[in-house]
């Protein structure tokens, strides 16, 4: 009976080290999974190494090889088919770690997802609509995705998601998945969590089964677009951590930044999205841990200290130090202030209008600590009334 | 009219680092405050440094200085008579940092509490109940007094508070001061935030009006138990944060144990206090900032992955690594896992248990993770039922 039943079958759009990593985690998975097809797609952006095409490396010797080439890119206008931009964000590779057997590399994406029932889109984010634009019209019409895409786009009008986004093009359901997670500390099998936002529970449990191991623990929670407003926010808080370790001040100041900058995430999820954002939300791997660890661990930390220290522009450090590789924490400070300051109401967010003010108007990192003492004891995320 | 009513007065009774610098900020405070006498009486444990009493130095280099010995002792029953042990526990001086000239230090604590309104106790925990009872009858009827002392008693009974034991024997309003603050990066006037519990709103001012300072922002709840059980309990959290980076594991592995650590510090206060703790309270200084800093910069982190690396007992470490200094993490542990197993809670506390048996019954430290995917999002402050 169940043996008629049409498995599953999971793809997986990206293949840098993130979607390498889900690609470990997922083939393993599978293969204990009787619902599941054993096989699991994985689009691969076809280039060469070696005098070798990578999909072929891939599929025979079951690792995403370096190339031993360091080339990054500036960003610019998304196409799919600007290979060297495509793969300016993400680290493009996971070499050291054998992917499973059963994870077999397409370099179509269309072909990709044929016949794929979850699809698992883990692609730099500037680059999202192609992808989607590439693959509409060959998703099956059940088929359902989640996205491990960080990054939000925020304007006058609101916040724009990559559920969102996908949603509106491909129209099937889409999930999200973010938490304190470094892609190399999971392949290399260090225990961590994750959160995953998912508004239907049944679907909850099965995305869950096809991502949980011992030592990669998913939560789930309904709250979608809080789970993604977390992963970007964090960013702003990472630059803010920064100043403060290139003004070589010590561990108190920087958890009083992370503090008021996680109270800030928490007023603007609660002003921009009126009640839709849980509390609880803020409380998962995607909220304070992964705060926490990008403030002491993460590349937009890494940049904000130099600034500091060199009092170079942010894009000038990008060039030298991240081979022209775009951050997203001061890009959305800037997308953050503009709507703060559209509604007025910067006086409500005094870390996040310091750090913007630092970032792109030339003041002192110094004044980043200027009028922090807010009281927040009165927030409360889907009661209070917006400011 | 004004000029008549009699002055306020401070007296600051413990004169380590963090009794240092509370007297530099309290000194400097109070010359700007009409309501105040000038002067700071603060109690200093006299000892000869250099052939002179430590008072006399004190009061004419206003600076409580190192004596250049790094005597420390193991922790034996409390005297107040025995001051080798009385300054074993918390840093004795503060070298290379002024007091200001209206701070008199006296080396008698029941002549520097006579005629003092406001009275500030900073001395190691285990001292508090002979330091009580020396200026019990001394102290005015009016006075109120504020504990900067971390470290709560936990039995099968519940818990009993710093604040708790002041009021006891002195029977005069007592609030706390707790946060993340590492005395000597406060004495560089490295920017940070500290949190006042006190449950009068007015006399709130009035401590806020002695401790603020632009580098040391201060913020009050009314919830005192709070402050004191989170200054408490987060060293238990330190421990498994140290036991992380003992095992060598990465930034994502150590926030998900702060994560849940914190969680279950939540989940404790609800069950051991009811609704009396404040959910506020932990977003406050006192709470995820005092967790954070102390599980990256913090003593108890330092003994557990010492513990990890070595093997070695704590008890042994403390000898070897802090000149028998003891420390509250471990022994917090111990007390709160009596409490919960007592209560028969313990499956829905798996880190401090998992903690707890690491330190005391020979576990391996990998076990930490063991039975951490408890569900967290249904606990709420103040109006969950016990468990």
């Amino acid at each position: 009976m169940a043996s008629s039943t049409p498995k599953n079958k999971v793809c997986i759009l990206g293949s840098g080290n993130w979607g390498s990593t889900a690609a470990r985690i997922i083939g393993s998975n599978v293969a204990k999974l009787p619902a599941f097809d054993n096989d699991v797609k994985i689009w691969v952006y076809e280039e060469m190494v070696d005098g070798k095409k990578l999909t072929d490396i891939i599929n025979t010797q079951h690792e995403n090889v370096n190339s031993g080439q360091s080339e990054y890119f500036t960003d610019t206008p998304a196409h799919l088919s600007t290979p060297k931009t495509l793969l300016a964000t993400f680290d493009r590779y996971l070499p050291g770690h054998k992917l499973p057997e059963n994870v077999i590399a397409v370099p179509d994406a269309a072909e990709a997802v044929k016949g794929a029932t979850h699809i698992v889109v883990v692609i730099p984010h500037q680059f999202i609509q192609n992808l989607l634009n590439t693959i509409h019209g060959h998703t099956l019409p059940n088929a359902r995705a989640i996205s491990l895409i960080k990054g939000i786009g925020i304007s006058n009008q609101g916040m724009t998601t990559m559920t969102q986004i996908i949603h509106r093009t491909l129209a099937i359901p889409v999930s999200c998945l973010s938490g304190a997670n470094i892609a190399n500390e999971i392949a290399e099998e260090k225990y961590c969590e994750t959160t995953i936002g998912c508004s239907d529970p049944d679907e909850a449990i099965i995305w869950r089964s096809l991502f949980n191991k011992p030592y990669f623990q998913v939560n789930c929670v309904s709250d979608v677009i809080g789970v993604e407003f977390c992963g970007a926010l964090k960013n702003i808080v990472a630059v803010g951590a920064g100043f403060i370790d290139g003004l070589g001040l010590g561990n108190n100041t920087k958890a009083a930044i992370i503090r008021i900058g996680f109270l800030e995430m928490r007023r603007l999820a609660m002003h921009i999205s009126g009640a839709q954002i849980q509390e609880a939300t803020f409380n998962e791997s995607c909220g304070i841990a992964d705060v926490i660890t990008t403030c002491y661990g993460g590349r937009n930390r890494l940049l904000a200290e130099a600034f500091v220290k060199t009092g170079k522009p942010m894009h000038q450090l990008e060039q030298e130090m991240l081979n022209g590789q775009k951050l997203q924490g001061y890009l959305t400070a800037g997308e953050v202030f503009s709507y703060i300051d559209g509604c007025g109401v910067t006086d409500h967010f005094p870390l996040f209008t310091n750090i913007y003010q630092i970032c792109y108007e030339n003041r002192s990192p110094r004044s980043i600590f200027d009028g922090l003492n807010v009281d927040f004891s009165q927030d409360t995320l889907g009661t209070m009334a917006p400011l």
